[in-house]
């Protein structure tokens, strides 16, 4: 299976502290799955300058796609915008067309569009933005890199509108056997399968319910047919 | 706030590939934070050789503790321990403490020790085993890294029994304050705030509901006369 590749960055103390639970990147990977995109890492980071620029150049440099997640509304420990375009040497502002959207928003809502606000309008120069249909601040994307928010109903606004510019492989379909017996009594016969079968992702997942061992057997691959005939190998495990 | 460091890598396609939503991270990250360390980066990679064993050496070198979730099992796509064992480059075969523990158990139960549950008895020369209550295989550390299994169950257990034996700095505490203004609105009285209390870390959490937006200002820090403090600062903008 080749599929382009992609990463995700999700910036935020909230997450390392376990004061909220992340729920970006189960939302990304399941919507890259879909859309024939492999995620290949994620990395989540603190707000910290140094810690945000190394991961984006290192993700940007090693994946075909990057997604951030977090770290850019109005208050000081909002630093990704900033960070990304330090990443890529480019220099950044309030610029007028993200400073347009916004403060014509503000307008309607006879908010004042204050300074703090207008660090939302913070672009870097060359990039493009992504739409925010839910609170207008928008994203952006600068070369691979596509800056989202971490607030999950626009994280997935602004994937929506992402994800049919990006290429992606065929979609990734899976099939699932439940096995009720333990992932050592089948480990063998599963690794002999799985060799057969070099064009497909096979995964085994343990699960233990009522005091019985099982093993959830995942089958991945871009082709219905060779699924099939794999699981049909593996019903011999039953 | 001086904590000791900590890093996490969770290693799974069925992470990454949107199939499993991962528990554990959120789990370790409370932990940690109850405990007195600081999480500082997580990372999630795939079942693949090159990448666990790249993020194994980066993260153990630059961090005091490193926690590993996942790929301890006895199935094909099962590599944690021999990555982590080429990580420091130590050799690594079936142990006979391990293989001690794992054979009683499965004579207890009936069951065969087979070649694919002896695969769980691979153990890097001179790592410690780490308990696990709920299905017997270890988990191990090696130098500053502790090596646990994916399946929340025995991941928790497996925290439990490692935590204690870290040395951990004063528990973080927290306050949050819900202010029914929006982050834009107390942006900027927000930041002179954060930066009176330089020992204290202050975040801001948007939220929306029933089309009302609204902002959580979390304070964190070791000591609760300083946090009561921010705190009573912080009521200055409700």
């Amino acid at each position: 299976m080749t599929h382009p590749t992609a990463a995700m960055l999700v910036i935020g103390d909230e997450i390392l502290s376990g004061r909220t639970r992340d729920a970006n990147m189960h939302y990304l990977a399941q919507q890259l799955t879909d859309h024939g995109i492999s995620l290949k890492e994620v990395r989540v980071v603190s707000d910290d300058k140094a810690a945000i620029i190394a991961a984006v150049k290192t993700l940007s440099s090693h994946y075909e796609t990057v997604f951030t997640s977090g770290g850019i509304g109005p208050t000081h420990d909002d630093i990704t915008a900033d960070c990304v375009a330090e990443a890529f040497g480019r220099h950044i502002d309030v610029r007028a067309d993200a400073a347009d959207l916004l403060g014509s928003y503000y307008a309607r809502e006879g908010k004042d569009f204050n300074d703090a606000r207008k660090r939302m309008a913070r672009i870097p120069d060359g990039a493009v933005l992504i739409d925010n249909p839910v609170s207008i601040a928008p994203g952006f994307t600068v070369e691979n890199v596509h800056v989202m928010a971490g607030v999950p109903s626009v994280f997935q606004a602004m994937v929506a509108s992402v994800l049919p510019q990006l290429t992606g492989g065929a979609p990734v379909q899976s099939e699932t056997l439940r096995l009720m017996r333990g992932e050592g009594d089948v480990a063998a016969p599963l690794g002999d399968i799985a060799l057969r079968y070099p064009d497909l992702s096979i995964g085994s997942y343990p699960f233990q319910k009522d005091g019985v061992y099982g093993t959830n057997i995942v089958v991945r691959g871009t082709d219905p047919d060779l699924i099939a005939a794999a699981i049909k190998d593996l019903q011999s495990l039953v």
